[in-house]
């Protein structure tokens, strides 16, 4: 099964990256790998993501933050590769939890990512990691991460 | 132009770059990447960075910081590589902000590193980038960023 | 002398790696470079480390802490190198520190990372780095490390 098929299984349609600025961009290729911006979960229903967990959000809130980063991070890389069977191998992620001091679950918050990277992309989504915890992140919302893939 | 005319335009004098610590390296050459160590903003007329965006600085202080680690972090490809035409593309920038918690505009600190390198570099320096918020940098400096280029 | 002649001399016994989720893996090769996910330090006497620098620990237990997150990165180098000498280069480390806000030295803590590595792997092991502080780690340990090696 292609990771667009398994996507369709599990009835993800992938938004449309934006942009975010004319000096950034939301991924680069060099050589075979690609490198991804840091994505951030987009609003729920209209309501936008704004707080940390530990206390405005549960961690069972983080990983479901941490799962729309991954759909986050597919939708760029399928734009930028048109074909994700291009992926070879998804290489390593930084996953960053806005969070509580000394919280120490910041690895079942980026499970969310992990999880459902690797239910997309099976054993080519086993993936290098680390799972910290930040006081900051982009408008406040609770998970950031940022990943490497091998390409084709 | 090239990033040395560009830079020469704009007035920018390139600092002499330091090696901190005999087991660490300004930065290292692997294949053809180029990965920098964590650059941060250095003195203005004798007077160190000392605090955090969000209460010792003002966002447009941190925006300065930024810039300011930019063009550290071309004083060393600068050294490492000899001719800034060496680097075909600015793959991607982590950056860091010592900030208050929950500070929501880090991506605009950061954007004082982003945008003087567009301004240096052109399209080949648009880049892929994070930009998140820590409770302490070394030395108590408002920002810092490290950088990797894809070189010739 | 080889790394593991280098590791023998110093009386270090390397850990077995433990896989810590299906998911993610402890590193990935790809083309000639290895990405490690983060280590942290293992118990010491059955003592699990549990606490930031800066008050729970000083900067020389940081150090320490540090030390012990580069034998870790080194293990799972070996089981997956199954050489140590097929290292040529370790290219970058991204060295976090759990610490009170504000705390001003950790350079000084990632450096037992540093000074061990250089050890081991002589000027192969001179490295990038950024070393920045964090509030929150896995387990609430006061030091995560991530590396990427070149290899052959």
């Amino acid at each position: 099964m292609t990771p667009e098929e398994k996507l369709a299984e599990l009835g993800i349609v992938l938004p449309e990256p934006k942009p975010f600025h004319p000096a950034a961009a939301l991924g680069v290729i060099t050589g075979n790998l690609l490198y991804l911006s840091g994505a951030t979960p987009p609003p729920v229903n209209g309501v936008p993501w704004d707080g940390r967990v530990g206390d405005t959000y549960s961690l069972e809130e983080g990983y479901e933050a941490a799962r729309l980063c991954a759909i986050q991070q597919i939708a760029v890389a399928k734009v930028m590769l048109g074909d994700l069977s291009r992926v070879q191998r998804v290489v390593k992620i930084l996953g960053m939890v806005n969070c509580v001091p000394g919280f120490r679950d910041t690895p079942a918050v980026i499970h969310g990512f992990s999880e459902f990277i690797y239910e997309v992309f099976g054993e080519r989504g086993v993936h290098a990691r680390s799972a910290v915890g930040l006081q900051a992140l982009p408008g406040n919302v609770p998970v950031e991460i940022e990943t490497i893939f091998e390409i084709s």
